[in-house]
């Protein structure tokens, strides 16, 4: 088997936002489709360790703002470089940056050209991933920018290794670019245990490599 | 609620095949994402109208061929324009541009960039379409040429509106680029029934404009 055959799949790149208590939280996602059009059903498929996961089990509603060529590394940071356990992503945020949708919930409006709000009706447990099924609830178009592609992403977006200085060595995800820089963390990405993923992807740490 | 909205997911094309009995059957599709990475597995969502559903639901298993940038539009007109109910979609194809894989189905080697082979093992009911998500049982990447997306295939592949000539009225899928020629059919477009789908992407007979 060739394992970079998957690296061929075309994939569109997603905020996924749900609700958090009194506030909200949201992580980066590339695995969103419409599955029927009548109902207006999608379906997203969401890591178990991304919190966001856990939350839209408890309220089975969420949002998906479509990430536009347009957006800037800033939005994958605030989304998809930390856990939603330890920070509010939304707390300073840029009222500008987003919206409330009829569900309650917020809608990214910089970086996006559009959204959608959905209610969870099917949840299939796929292991290390969840699927939600979920019927739309209200969409719209929010900029004629192009949806940014995964590997827009990755030529466009994500961040050059060759303008990253370090004293330590620098390990990059071979997957979505993201950067594990020794020297700015309490543990040598080596010592990490086997079973921690790549924040960002979710990909696993065999997916790194040692920036030359 | 904008029903453009879902125009700004971004699709890869994929040709699925399967068996059918001493032959084979295959359609195209779009919905094809990898759902877990360990183990591997894909979920792919398919119309319930489409033959190779149906052969799929009976031998469990099937074969993805990522459609490339160099795809040329007779591999939509086989596999997206006819159903395998009437006819063999591989008796008349060169042996050059397709392949079996380990799992006796094949798949296609000419305007495609990769290819997977799945087992299914999960069935999900979904109204119109059925999910099926499935092991990798092998893949492989088959070129270096980039993955064709469903706007690539908007701007590139599909024939364009103006090259067609007709003695009658001609309606265009506003989906897929599906001509539609009154012309050339036994039944005026607009006295198909109402549940009349195109016969490509199987939308609904609305999502087809007269061409000006």
């Amino acid at each position: 088997m060739n394992e970079k055959t998957v690296h061929k799949f075309t994939y569109g790149l997603f905020v996924l936002s749900t609700e958090k208590g009194d506030s909200y939280n949201g992580c980066i996602i590339n695995t969103a489709i419409q599955v029927t059009t009548s109902p207006n059903q999608i379906s997203i498929t969401v890591n178990k360790q991304n919190y966001t996961e856990e939350l839209i089990k408890n309220c089975n509603k969420f949002n998906l703002s479509f990430i536009s060529e347009d957006a800037t590394f800033d939005l994958f940071e605030r989304f998809g470089f930390k856990s939603g356990r330890d920070t509010d992503k939304f707390a300073d945020m840029s009222n500008n940056d987003y919206k409330l949708s009829g569900n309650g919930i917020p809608y990214i409006t910089k970086g996006t050209n559009a959204y959608i709000s959905a209610w969870v009706n099917q949840t299939i447990d796929l292991g290390t991933h969840t699927m939600f099924i979920a019927t739309v609830t209200d969409m719209d178009v929010l900029s004629e920018t192009p949806s940014a592609s995964y590997s827009y992403y990755h030529a466009n977006i994500k961040p050059k290794p060759q303008a990253l200085k370090s004293e330590g060595k620098v390990w990059v995800c071979k997957i979505c670019g993201y950067v594990y820089d020794d020297a700015k963390e309490s543990i040598p990405f080596e010592e990490l245990p086997d079973d921690w993923v790549c924040p960002l992807c979710k990909h696993p740490k065999s997916d790194f490599e040692l920036q030359k």
